[in-house]
């Protein structure tokens, strides 16, 4: 490492033009599987690429891989929770994007849902993907702050007339490892 | 680029090893020439990366360059307000790096302090950076954000004997450019 910085080790770690995109996907998009990543992907990815950063991720304890008990071939993805602390870090930084670089605005929309939402909701969104990652049960009927995120998109898109299927939110399978 | 999402573009942006480290030195840092960035990184940046990411940064809206009317060899460079607003990202990515990555303690306190004042530090430090690179004056006598970082990163640096020179911040110069 360069320095013991937390600034630049954050950028040794998250300092390049992919992992946060592919952090994104899993985080907000519900992806899993290396196909879903690959064939969703907004910024059309190349296969080495994700590849590569699929395995730099893992070395770095962003995500742990499993294979799927239902389909021997494939591997489920899940997120650590070095990379679900990571949702206030997405929601400043988006909040950032969308205040000062030319975002898009259906894209934009779940940005500026989350940073409008504050702690309350990022935490209520950890909670959720805790859950989903690591099999920590919340009560039953818990807030699906995802849920909120693609209604907001889906009501903006639909109005904007852009809605894509790559966009939005693949159904969550449930599969979590170990 | 690769499509308008807020974090894809901030990972467009500022997604590489080196600008966030730059404006850490700048924001943090007090740094405004060259000369300075050069000599007192932590990193031990290359020449030819740190004139490579300066032109990069003002390019993209991150910094302005001005002459430096007492010494016309010597660039001074200014944060925007565009950088200026990254004090909450660099907060909360600063946070969750000292949780999740092996920084060393004296490098993590101005980050842990940071983090701990939360917002109302944030906007006081986001309004002294303003001060101090975009002439946006405050009332005499207003907190000194930087100061107090500087002081908690000395307490700690001289307990373990670590303090350097390089790691503190320089006297600002009141340069303003324009």
């Amino acid at each position: 490492m360069r320095s013991g910085c937390p600034i630049n080790l954050a950028t040794e770690a998250l300092g390049d033009r992919w992992s946060l995109v592919i952090l994104r996907d899993l985080i907000f998009g519900g992806r899993r599987t290396y196909r879903e990543l690959l064939d969703h992907s907004l910024e059309g990815i190349a296969t080495n690429i994700l590849a590569a950063r699929l395995r730099k991720l893992e070395t770095e304890g962003f995500l742990t891989a499993a294979r799927d008990p239902a389909h021997k071939q494939r591997v489920i993805y899940s997120l650590t929770e070095q990379a679900i602390a990571l949702v206030p870090v997405l929601a400043v930084l988006g909040d950032w994007g969308v205040r000062f670089l030319p975002v898009e605005e259906p894209l934009a929309v779940r940005a500026r849902v989350l940073a409008a939402g504050g702690p309350a909701m990022w935490d209520a969104f950890m909670a959720e993907l805790r859950e989903e990652h690591l099999g920590v049960h919340r009560p039953a009927g818990s807030r699906s702050v995802r849920g909120e995120l693609e209604a907001a998109y889906r009501t903006v898109a639909r109005r904007d007339g852009t809605a894509s299927e790559g966009d939005e939110a693949l159904t969550h399978r449930g599969v979590v490892p170990g």
